[in-house]
């Protein structure tokens, strides 16, 4: 009934890698969550912490994403715009629209994320979307 | 894009009173939507406010809550147990669960609420509700 919070870990909530997969395009994050959804409220509420100077994989996909900072700062890119986050900022993600979260270099950077359990698997930036970008936005990402 | 915070309150969004309908069965609480719900995502995501002393309405209907508390500190009744929360603690309410937030003497209850866009009307105890409770849940709740 009550998840009890204790420095950013939650009882009965297992810390998890971001994604199972590995990869180079993300950077020191991990991922619990808190809610994972049932018939009449089917959407995950899940918390991600990206550790100083890591960054969250630079992607699009159909579903949306509601995110709300509860600890440190960083920086979040939606579509061409970056913009600073701290605490209890909310971003907003529409769909198909590129994405990444990078934590300061001297900062944590931990959200909460809200999705659809039914979702479309992200996309990566390819050779010719990253040819596509502006310069700022080509000059910020971390691929 | 992102909807900036201070002093909980959030840039784009308006500061109602908990419910619209008035009332006494709930005291000094404040409700602030920060994402209302798109097809994709018919999920709302509230911030509520109790100040310190007030409480929610005590209450049971057919759809969850998750819970989040991103300020202060008080206490929650969910079915009949009645439990601290504080910063980061996360609720869940289920189905047809009497509940009710009370913020501390002297402290604020902040957090956020998610909820179904399609939703059923609350329910409030009647006195024959009220005499069934056990007599720790019946000293606890305000109505």
């Amino acid at each position: 009934m009550v998840r009890t919070h204790h420095d950013f870990t939650w009882s009965g909530v297992d810390v998890h890698p971001y994604k199972e997969d590995g990869g180079t395009h993300f950077k020191s994050i991990t991922r619990q969550t808190l809610y994972k959804g049932e018939p009449t409220l089917p959407v995950e509420l899940r918390y991600f912490e990206i550790a100083p100077g890591g960054h969250s994989t630079m992607e699009r996909h159909d579903h949306l994403h509601v995110v709300t900072v509860i600890r440190g700062k960083g920086q979040v890119l939606v579509g061409d715009e970056i913009r600073p986050i701290g605490l209890h900022d909310v971003v907003h993600v529409p769909e198909q629209t590129w994405h990444q979260f990078q934590a300061e270099a001297d900062d944590h950077l931990g959200f909460l994320c809200l999705v659809a359990v039914d979702r479309d698997r992200p996309y990566r930036p390819q050779a010719e979307d990253l040819e596509g970008l502006s310069s700022h936005v080509r000059e910020f990402v971390r691929v």
